[in-house]
């Protein structure tokens, strides 16, 4: 578990996108972030407090967040100096890098010199095991997509939001390097060995028995050709009781494959339906989250709309719409649920 | 790439389970095997003559197959001086065990003195990449199955040998440590990163222009809550344009998931073969192999037939009755394909 609040490095980033992981934790979960931390040069903001590192730690600053991304996934030899000052300031560090912040010697040294820890959230942890399919105490919603970076992530933090909003408990499960960063916990599940996908994920959402709901984050798609195997296992390992199939509305192939077409929602959901049932033979679908970014308001409306038609569920862009008419069919799907009923609901 | 032939190590087993290892290469290798080596105590045998190290060397050994696996997949402290010993005499050293040959300070040291290669088979290429779904030259038949454990290496390697007594070239494409000391090549796909397991399988099975068959070998199950990942991303990765079903009649449940039923036969085939088109929309199922070591020759020919009906496919038990019907199947299935053709059948 990643200690909070964070001080989020930028670096000398001048791309938006460069910072989209550290974006991520300011946007869900800004009471964690005590300030941004930029190098001269940088051209974007999270609109944060620039704050140095001794000041971060006055205000209580835990752990220092690299988030910064390039293109190799590796530090900048900028970025060095000062994580090795924020550790020597009495801050632990964690990095979505795939450059292990520990082979790096200077970090390394220094967060030994300090008894600080270093967290790669990418790494996964050294004991997974397995899964074994076995039903487990609590209830579990999956987000799924018909291709990768559909807005899962953002569809699952939404959802966890609307919910504690109306007094559910509920908990955001991360399964990817930013939302294990948002989170403060999680594995990513697609750093994994193969053979732990399904354990990875049991181990991400364990039983749980206070009626609350997990929210998992899906990662990939069933139908893309290079990701599926991790799709299915952490179907398998999620033993959903819910899905909601997330959508981008006009994307022309599956990312990163041209030539492999997005398949269509009814599909998407019947084959992921379909495929949970091997582990809760009980799943339902509640919803459908879009990602109506490219379209007018009134077009958004109409597309949701019609698949809201097509599959006879609430169909929302959480960006837009918000979700709540996806936690009410949620809710009404379980209202008589053992679970919700024993945490008197 | 091993090199051949093979000086096959038993050490001191006393369960024939324990050189189920070495007894495949054994088996399904057997003019690549010099000899095998057995230490006191040693209460198996692979029926090949035991050969000293010095003397398998002059009879043309380039490599020690160490067959021997212990519940943990560790080396045991009596094989560490037979492995300097054989790097010493001019081996390289080959092994299926989790512990790699190379943690092993002794073992290291005596590959470098002597230039010798240590291979673990268990462990994946460094520069693996995402599988990508684009189609590759060249026929692939893929062995699938209701479970773990069902047959489907042995099912391979069968057709593979089949199909070269007819004349018709192929290759068994390994993706399991055993499979791959056989074959001398693969990649163990359950060990890869998550994210590459399509990618290892096109690489196992990259493009072939001379109008052979790659017969690759299939792991897991999709209907396994552990592994079914693995079988996904090999099913994509794969591309196949043919799959034979592999089974076991009457086993009570999934392997090492107790409560979870086997499923049948026909759903499995509809499942895979669903899964399946997404990389290669063409692929027909040719047939079932069954293990029906359990029951008599009158049984085992009744339930084929059953099944044989049932799917109208053929069905037969590769150990007891070859699988010529199958490979009927395949190449009548096939005789029309451009890659045949081109191979002059």
């Amino acid at each position: 578990m990643i200690s909070s609040p964070y001080l989020l490095y930028l670096g000398a980033a001048t791309d938006p996108l460069a910072v989209k992981t550290a974006r991520g934790v300011a946007e869900w979960r800004p009471e964690t972030c005590i300030g941004q931390l930029r190098l001269p040069g940088c051209e974007v903001t999270l609109g944060l407090e620039d704050v140095a590192i001794d000041e971060a730690v006055r205000r209580g600053a835990r752990t220092l967040i690299i988030g910064e991304a390039n293109a190799g996934g590796v530090l900048s030899a900028a970025a060095i100096p000062v994580i090795v000052a924020a550790l020597d300031a009495g801050l632990d560090v964690a990095s979505g890098l795939h450059q292990r912040l520990g082979d790096v010697p200077a970090v390394r040294e220094a967060a030994e010199r300090n008894g600080r820890r270093l967290f790669d959230v990418r790494q996964p942890p050294a004991d997974l095991v397995v899964g074994k399919g076995v039903p487990r105490a609590g209830m579990r919603l999956l987000t799924v997509g018909t291709d990768c970076s559909m807005g899962k992530m953002y569809t699952s933090l939404a959802l966890e939001k609307a919910l504690r909003a109306r007094g559910v408990a509920a908990d955001f499960r991360a399964t990817g390097q930013t939302g294990i960063l948002i989170a403060g916990d999680g594995i990513a599940v697609d750093a994994v060995v193969a053979d732990f996908i399904s354990g990875a994920t049991e181990r991400v959402s364990p039983a749980r028995h206070d009626g609350g709901w997990d929210i998992i984050e899906g990662q990939g798609s069933l139908f893309h050709p290079s990701y599926a195997g991790v799709s299915l296992g952490l179907l398998h390992g999620a033993q959903p009781d819910a899905l909601v199939l997330c959508h981008e509305p006009g994307r022309p192939h599956m990312r990163g494959v041209p030539g492999h077409p997005v398949p269509g929602l009814k599909e998407t959901l019947e084959r992921n339906l379909e495929a949970a049932r091997l582990t809760n033979p009980d799943v339902v679908a509640v919803g459908v989250a879009f990602n109506t970014s490219a379209y007018s308001d009134a077009e958004a409306a109409r597309l949701c709309a019609e698949a809201s038609a097509e599959l006879n569920l609430p169909c929302q862009d959480p960006v837009r719409m918000g979700v709540d008419q996806i936690v009410d069919k949620l809710l009404s799907c379980f209202e008589a649920s053992p679970s919700l009923a024993a945490a008197g609901r």
